[in-house]
């Protein structure tokens, strides 16, 4: 970490920010110039809060070498982590396919929607339990019971399942759930990130709103730093002043993060536009990208056309949508 | 709510539409248009999800006419809400600073601070005992000690507490705080605010990060909607392009909220700019802007000069501050 | 167009509005509800400012139905736009790569490049002449020298060239550019733009850092609105609060200005995110999300490792790109 | 300027970059640590592109230490500046209001308004001669005509005047205009900003929508570079994801631009929230956030009720907010 002091900074004050450094372990490099003074800063500087410095009377700017994250960087990791959901595998080279509904409703629903899926070739079963709602007044989900209805259509059609958790105390429900989701609004749910640490379960970790990537990173750090290294990042897209789109999927977060980490990422252009007929040309662009797998919506409503459109896709839509997917695999 | 469909959607779509619609309790009326037809929908909307109308293939637009929110809303409430902490009032023309230090480091620490900032006329102490920070490395708080050494402070100086609350789960400990905070990171925490909706405590809850002011207020209406109406929002800066602040203070948001809601507004401008010596300034306009109160970080670090100019202002800085604000009010 | 007024508007204040539309050729169709009344605009709202109904006190909100651009309109419009540039052609299933240097700097440079990214396969030649840069300190550009460097580095190798204006006055020095180029910063230079519409040259108009899809198609319409349809649309990028690339490419945009206009889109990965190690990944995507394009970045500096690895690609690192998107393109 | 190498950088091409600064006349001091190279630049690095050195291949991050800007920087003019126009003086302790309607429309109109702002304090008189305007069927100004009246109500009023221009080429009619205006959407016109550097006139210069604090420094730069001093910064509101107001007002710029630069610097509320209801609580505001002026939209439309409540105020409320500015003034 580099601090640049700003000029005609007191050397008491120097003084006290050298020991006050050396006391958490760091040692300190002060290398003096004409106008400006610049400390480096050589140790582990991970648990160094780089806005508190910068927040400091004496200091200019601070700049932090090398990445705040340990467990989730390359650096230590260089080789692609693989995922293993009861042999069925994510990232290294591994492309999966998760589909679903976005609330589970009945047992009728979801499994219709998980055989569909299934033969086209998703190979894990999404569906909402736990609804995250902006509005108190709207249906919150079936919460315990669309979980068993989850567990039951992967009974019948052997795809492993995930949903989305949204409070650390509804975890002893998740017991048999496969893979475990948060989602955006909780990405920063440190206390939820801690518990899941303690986990043996994969976790997949969408990003925030407005979230930046190495704050997702640090994110997945905290559910590794405490033993569970099974993580799946999930791009979502994020919040910009474009409204065309419910929000602005950034691609380049794939390409960034895999330099700068090994775990397995994954795009959900579902929710990041919000409009099925944008739905298959983004999943291919998140192909094209290196994306490790793709997060769909899908639903089946044969009694009413009404959800013909909406960010969900029908079987049949997804269908043709693994199809491409394929194609462009086959051409990277 | 009025729903634009788009051009030559097939009346069958319309029909499934409106017949959904009136299974939600919702009254269709049709006006067709040369080149397209416009529904407008009366009656309760406020569980009706316009995103989800959006996403609909046949639907161009939607448009919400009036508020999804009730509780917090100014039109079923026009007088201003005023919470009373104990005999100390905020809103409806009661200002209140509510100051103290990030994080409580010791009794000492906690109560120098608090008699320092009672003196100059802060009326609600804060301290940090459960740390939201974005590293699994850094401190994360003294935890159920803080609060502790917080309720102490009180004792010593009659000042009622104020402190973050991370998780639903931690609410026992809550027991003796006089307000409980909701940090800008789970303002979308939907299990926990349904939780605080059942407390009787005053809650301050902080605009996240990313977020809306109609989101900010649909997040009030899950507290007030499980019962608890003592609600102070605190607008703490939004996340933008500029980085020369930490965050971009929306103080437009005062205005904003006041003609929308009857809540009281709080200003933390020490969080929205991270740097102390633009602390005061923003005061001055936040109060001007007609803020029922401000939240200060203070420290009192006499051993160390570290930390002057840090995002915390020195007791000294505080009073001159107060001072300032009082002209202020006095002017408006 | 759709007007919510508020609540309790005075009968006469809507009358001055409906009076003052009806001056603008506008019918207005009026909608009274229990709570609200909803003012129906009939006829060409295209010249009607959203911004200004929306700020008159008696309005609640506005919704453009429709979109507020004519030429660029693919409802009027439904064929694919082909542009012709001698001969090379974008759109309508043409695709073509747009390459070249940052700056032009010598004959040897430009004529070297331009010959090997012929030989890949890039259809235009790009090279800066009149260069806006942030600091007025910065190298400007060769500006006049630059662009006749550009035409022979034409004669040379047959390619069209294609370059940036900055001002109208410099037009006269564009007579024998193939393109003229508007970058991301005067997108709503709009004094450019009506004059550039005068022109018969094929314009390529870049989407500025903050503007919305919307304006962007605006701005093509400022220009055809002058009689000049050859447009070409760019997407660059837009600024958020992420850091990690430069710019956030925002590729949505190219199914959705897809859906809205005729228009052909090209993308500029090398922008976008201002790494070269990127630019090859972003590419692949762009293509698979259906762009009719790409604008690439190519230096060729021999006697000096130094540019490796900026925003420019080597020529073999460009052929590789080359490479990999025709096999994108054929899974298509 | 720090410029922090990437691990294992080859030595060859650190030694080419080390000797492509040194062309540039900047002295490079090279620090090795255990993991990585610091290489630090001193001399005029003002010349120096941030952004091409990030883009490099060796490059890990670069940070700038000082400003880039020379002219606008308050280290090598640590006074205030004052700019006088014919005696009405803005900066260091002077505080304007600059007034008027958005469009200038007739004589009556202008003179109208000149007269009652006069009377309530305004110092300087706005009135749009070239209006930029999103769509090209929209009214685009009466153009010189307009200027031609702002001059007229000048005669009659003694108010300097002050218009906005749109195109370099325009400048001839602005010889008799008192301040000319450069629009957000020109900040980085870089062509027009040199040719303003060439006039000794006052500019008033918005900043972009999507501009930071540095950029907007650097615009102002463009013009002193050039030999015109007399800037006045004027903050109009930045785009951000919250659409309750038009843009977001970031008065914390007012600090912050203060500590950077000894410019004066004005507010514009009318235009960052757009609604007129919440343009004096913004003033005030702005004031106590150490603003040197504002600028302000008023209309006088005595036989329309229309306009009442759009941005503008009216003459009325424009003389409230007068009194109120004063009470806030007196305060500080």
């Amino acid at each position: 970490m580099i601090v640049v002091l700003r000029e005609n900074a007191p050397k008491e004050n120097i003084d006290n920010l050298t020991s006050w450094l050396n006391d958490q372990g760091i040692k300190v490099h002060i290398s003096e110039g004409h106008y400006q003074t610049v400390l480096g800063l050589i140790g582990n500087t991970t648990g160094i809060d780089e806005q508190f410095l910068q927040s400091l009377d004496i200091v200019s700017s601070v700049k932090r070498i090398g990445e705040p994250f340990k467990n989730a960087n390359r650096k230590f990791h260089p080789d692609n982590s693989i995922i293993d959901i009861n042999g069925v595998k994510i990232g290294g080279g591994n492309f999966q396919i998760i589909a679903g509904p976005c609330s589970i409703e009945s047992p009728e629903q979801i499994t219709e929607i998980a055989s569909a899926i299934s033969k086209s070739g998703a190979g894990i079963l999404r569906g909402g339990a736990f609804k995250p709602r902006t509005s108190p007044y709207a249906f919150q989900g079936l919460r315990a019971d669309g979980i068993e209805l989850l567990e039951y259509a992967r009974k019948i059609t052997g795809l492993p399942i995930i949903t989305e958790i949204m409070d650390a105390s509804h975890l002893p429900l998740f017991e048999n759930v496969d893979i475990i989701q948060v989602g955006a609004r909780n990405m920063q749910n440190f206390e939820l990130l801690k518990e899941l640490g303690k986990t043996k379960k994969p976790i997949l970790l969408k990003r925030g709103l407005a979230n930046t990537i190495q704050e997702f990173l640090m994110s997945a750090e905290y559910i590794m730093a405490g033993g569970n290294e099974d993580i799946i990042l999930c791009e979502r897209g994020i919040r910009t002043f474009e409204t065309a789109t419910r929000n602005t999927l950034d691609l380049s977060a794939i390409p960034v993060i895999k330099e700068l980490s090994h775990l397995p990422v994954v795009v959900d252009p579902s929710h990041a536009c919000g409009i099925s007929r944008y739905v298959k040309t983004l999943s291919l662009a998140a192909v094209a990208a290196g994306a490790d797998g793709l997060m769909i919506e899908v639903h089946n409503n044969p009694s009413k056309a009404l959800c013909d459109g909406a960010q969900s896709l029908t079987p049949e839509q997804f269908e043709d949508l693994c199809i491409a997917v394929n194609k462009i695999r086959e051409a990277l």
